[in-house]
């Protein structure tokens, strides 16, 4: 807001001016004043507080002031008022000249007032309602104490019949036959903010409101634009707004701001009204883009045909687009998804037995439309956005696109239920950009400084140099969200390259703590070693497996082969090298790390696969583990990787249910976890309490 | 750096580690010990430090350590050296296994280690000198205490006979038959920074040094990277690193990072030899890219044939990009530009004898470079870049490629001398795009907030919509140069639109103050009366000049024009926009600010251009000002308003010349300012000193 404003005065007129509540009128009564003059005298009505500055210094004049004043280039008045007029220039200032000598004045000059009260307001405070004026609605601030509007990406689809997001296109319709909230999803229940203009007189709302005076008539302008500080406009890709359904337009919202409508000219009639606004974001953050947009009204004046109007008053607000919000483990599922493919049904079985236990929902792909695609932890990532006035899941399409490619699109974008993606133009997509390279840490705090919403986890091929790395527009975008500050892990060691290939985390029932679990191969070794001692030697892997199980592979074998022992110590290299980043990424201690013992096998290109299934691979349902079975030694009929992930799990609170996952997932190198994916309950923080 | 590295051990074996100086070692005594072993005892060689670490209490290890302690997951051994290693695997711990009561160790693992110092060094402290691993020098931040390098963009030419920036192409010629500083400008004298990678050995400088054993030999690799936090790679495009000119490859520096050029590998060789590199930027601070990039150094083990190498340790350093700093009207001129055109060798010789006075030179852009183009105000815009090691002027080139467009590349560009343009790729190029409509304020305070290097200012339609603007490339590049914060202001009301037809500043000589000078039609008019007033009412404008004083304009007439006073009015309400705005933005009081009589007339677009040589688009040369001779009303044989401007002028100290430019320049819409350019000293104000 422009709080200060220069008007010019003439000796011999009368000059008309709105005058805009909360600003101050500068008037320059030295240049208006007749050569001939020296001194001034100034009376002014009741509701009119004048003051004149000299050099800095204010001094109040009295509504019928006989004082003089000596005219100077330095020498100002300050007009404020602190109420709406009742009338159109029913608020008067006016300048006596005097000669030097003179008593009577020589001429006079007149300021003729028109006060109107006139805001942008928007939900500054964050508590859900439109506060009138906030005196903090152009800027915005991170932290409890933090202030400005947040703003919703429209992303999600009201309109079950259209084959997109609610912001891809320009029509908005409303739910036919209904009066209710419109298929946009504006008002209290929708993703939109509600943006008020008011353009009426403070206290004088019930009363016929003045005309502006004929030659100051005025129109106001309502522009977007990103936030760059006293950088405006030019926002129309960002941001868009919108005028509430009339019944005038057949029940539609009507578009006023946004992609092209780069204004919107409201004509200012005076009266009381508000004008109503919903307004949405088009973009989330994103490189180039923090996130930060403003919208603005300009008041512009008539003084006469054939002269452009000129601008007299800005007021803006800023909002902040919220960002896409990733979800640990630690936090309650609400349904998980699972692919049904001609060769899962027991796998399916055990998951939906598993599911049972726990209070979410199963969500399970039909095959028409995963088409022969079992890995739908790759495909989406699910998380949120949320503003004080509404929230709604969003899933994450990852660049993958496998033959689930149109799953998220088709299936799970819907009513509050949104939908963002980004993809590559030239860069080739890897298997690193599938979202099993993709989690997120629960809470935490590193050196004094808390991410109340975790971390995200990506992993890549750094430090070492020319490798597989997730692409950049997806990089870009997390990054960009500011409110889970990424950690880059190294993956590529990994044929797959994921980093659900080598940790994940569990909440330690009824607390707010976690364990980080890591695959080890020196856990493993240290295991068999163990058994070996203890004489189980001779036990059997992979027992009752077809295929697998008639190499007889003991743990004698096992240790006994060189090559394996050193593979896997150069494994476990980088499983350490990956536990130290995150050690001092995280603010990890030893005691929150469990290794779970694993072992990988060397491929032809000198990358790593699970030997047997990776039991770090698990889905999480707050206290229910589904770990891929092992199919390990067998010690007194039991699988001792099982017996020990058990002893490690279970005196935590957690309970261990080891899925077979083997010939639906394991042998195409992914596991439980890969074929599986799960939609949480946001976090109970508000990101905009946080300060990254 | 990574500081914490975990190595494991393996009972009955020797495990060989390279350690670097200023890292902890982590390793796993638990699971490296047999399956019988309960407790374990230490002894390790003096120059070794090991600690027990037992629930993040750490106890330290003697010597010989004949003390017991219970093998436990949560117990760890914390290994550090404070000196490098004489001869490799020089130093051991070893670890002794027992069983629960036995006295004798059933086993043994034994940690053997070669302590080496290796560290990236750049000047992070800002004193023009790299100095040896400085803690701070993976960081970056702003202030007098601040720390972090930082880089200039390699934008000068050192080689006449190329056609562009070094920057633009990957070669890198030296001067011929010298073995002087090369032609790309490194070492003490040039634009690149010095980076310093020491494999050495600390103390052991001079000694023969070890190399590493055997299994541990190590690469390392240099890698650039935009800094964002823990997402590094993929800087190519961002900064470029060389090495020093070398007899073997012919005088030539050696392009070893940049472009395609990811990454470079340095076999490690131990030895106590610095590798110096020199690091140029290739890429100003932009929108999507805030200047910072890093270099790491990845130090990668050998383990085996067949097995890749393991990364043990990074080290990173961080740059930031030095912004392009303009420089206002306040700071010591050191050339002025003017073309040389067939109409204007009075305007010429006038300019010649101002700058006399001055201590600068003149520079004069021929007929055969300016083709026609008398506006060498609206092609460039002289800055400069700096960084503790160098400095030197860089000319920012506008989109607008008038005739003069060839002028900058061709004339200006050269060895210290950089270049650096910005131009829309779709969006239409306006006449806002000239750089008469880009300016920058003095040293300012708004509201407690410092800018030690003032505020670029520009011209736009804002607050209207619709209208003429700056094209964005050039906005998003002012922005994000961070030092200089931009203000907007509305110029779109002008025929031309320039800010620098309604302001400029003049220093106030042996001070630090400055004054604004605003156009003003208000004090115009004022004058006038008060000149009418006087009996001067038919006081004759334009004498002297052909065409217009036949028309015999006296101040009369121009006084009794309703419609001159009405669209005055209006032009003044658009220049009082622009005083509210900078008064706020530039923190400015009333005292701080000069009005310029000026009059406008409106055009068939009802824009407004000068009714008389607009004084206030002068050039300022210390003292000095060159202001537009208004040919105004004559009072007894002098003109009113030269006297008026001289007497608001001179009592500051500052010296007015009015220069004839009505015939070569106001004709055609522009005047002294635009007709003239200035490249003047830079700040003695460091900007790294700043919090932007």
């Amino acid at each position: 807001m422009q709080r200060e404003r220069t008007v010019r005065l003439q000796y011999g007129s009368r000059v008309e001016a709105v005058y805009v509540l909360g600003t101050h009128l500068w008037t320059d009564v030295y240049s208006a004043a007749p050569a001939e003059a020296h001194t001034f005298s100034l009376k002014h009505s009741e509701r009119v507080r004048v003051e004149v500055v000299r050099d800095g210094q204010a001094e109040e004049v009295a509504t019928n002031g006989k004082q003089r004043w000596l005219l100077s280039p330095s020498t100002t008045l300050r007009v404020t008022m602190s109420q709406a007029s009742t009338e159109a220039s029913s608020d008067k200032v006016t300048v006596n000249y005097y000669e030097e000598e003179g008593s009577m004045p020589i001429d006079q000059a007149g300021l003729f007032l028109t006060a109107i009260e006139i805001s942008l307001d928007v939900d500054a405070d964050r508590d859900g309602v439109v506060e009138k004026n906030n005196p903090r609605k152009a800027s915005w601030t991170w932290g409890p104490e933090g202030q400005g509007a947040i703003l919703l990406v429209n992303c999600d689809r009201d309109t079950p019949w259209l084959p997109k997001e609610d912001l891809s296109d320009n029509k908005v319709y409303s739910k036919e036959g209904t009066s209710g909230p419109c298929a946009r999803g504006g008002g209290q229940g929708g993703a939109m903010q509600t943006l008020v203009f008011s353009p009426g007189l403070g206290q004088g709302g019930g009363r016929s409101a003045p005309q502006p005076p004929g030659r100051t008539s005025c129109t106001a302008i309502l522009s977007p634009a990103p936030l760059t500080p006293a950088l405006p406009g030019g926002g129309g890709d960002l941001t868009s707004a919108l005028l509430p359904p009339d019944p005038f337009f057949g029940q539609r919202y009507v578009h006023i701001l946004g992609r092209q409508k780069l204004y919107h000219v409201v004509k200012y009639t005076g009266g009381s009204a508000e004008l109503l606004f919903f307004v949405e974001g088009l973009r989330f953050p994103d490189e180039g883009f923090p996130g930060l947009v403003s919208i603005h009204v300009s008041l512009l004046e008539y003084m006469a045909e054939e002269i452009p109007l000129t601008p007299i008053f800005t007021d803006t607000v800023v909002f902040r687009i919220a960002p896409w919000i990733m979800t640990p483990n630690i936090l309650p599922p609400l349904s998980v998804f699972v692919c049904c493919m001609k060769d899962n049904y027991l796998f399916l079985k055990e998951v939906k037995n598993l599911v049972e236990k726990t209070n979410c929902e199963l969500k399970v792909c039909f095959q028409y439309v995963n088409r022969g695609d079992r890995w739908i932890q790759d495909e989406v990532e699910f998380g949120y956005i949320e503003a004080p006035h509404k929230g709604f899941p969003v899933v994450l399409d990852s660049p993958r696109d496998g033959y689930l490619k149109d799953y998220p699109m088709k299936q799970l974008l819907g009513p509050d239920f949104g939908y963002v993606t980004r993809e590559p133009l030239y860069e080739p997509v890897t298997s690193l950009d599938s979202f099993g390279n993709l989690e997120v840490s629960p809470p935490v705090t590193v050196n004094g400084k808390t991410y109340p919403l975790g971390r995200i986890l990506i992993g890549s091929s750094f430090p070492l140099s020319g490798g597989r790395r997730m692409t950049k527009v997806v990089r870009d975008f997390l990054q960009a969200q500011q409110v889970q500050a990424p950690v880059e892990l190294y993956s590529d060691w990994l044929t797959v390259g994921h980093v659900d290939e080598f940790m994940t985390f569990v909440p330690i029932p009824g607390t707010k703590q976690f364990r980080m679990l890591m695959a080890s191969t020196s856990a493993c070794y240290k295991l068999f070693r163990e058994k070996q001692r203890e004489g189980h030697g001779e036990a059997i892997m992979f027992k009752g497996l077809g295929g697998m199980s008639s190499k007889r592979i003991t743990i004698n074998k096992i240790l006994s082969s060189e090559s394996l022992v050193q593979e896997n110590q150069y494994f476990q290299r980088c499983l350490d090298w990956n536990r130290d980043i995150l050690k001092k990424e995280l603010g990890l201690t030893e005691k929150d790390i469990i290794d779970l013992p694993a072992l990988f096998k060397m491929d032809e290109r000198r990358q790593a696969r699970a030997y047997f299934p990776n039991m770090v691979n698990m889905i999480v349902l707050d206290k229910d583990l589904g770990i891929p079975k092992p199919f390990g030694p067998q010690v007194e009929d039991v699988c001792c990787l099982e017996t020990h992930v058990r002893s490690l799990l279970e005196p935590l609170g957690l309970c261990c249910t080891f899925v077979d996952d083997i010939s639906a997932y394991h042998k195409f190198l992914g596991e439980v976890h890969c074929g599986t994916n799960v939609r949480r309950k946001p976090f109970t923080f508000k990101w905009w309490h946080m300060v990254p």
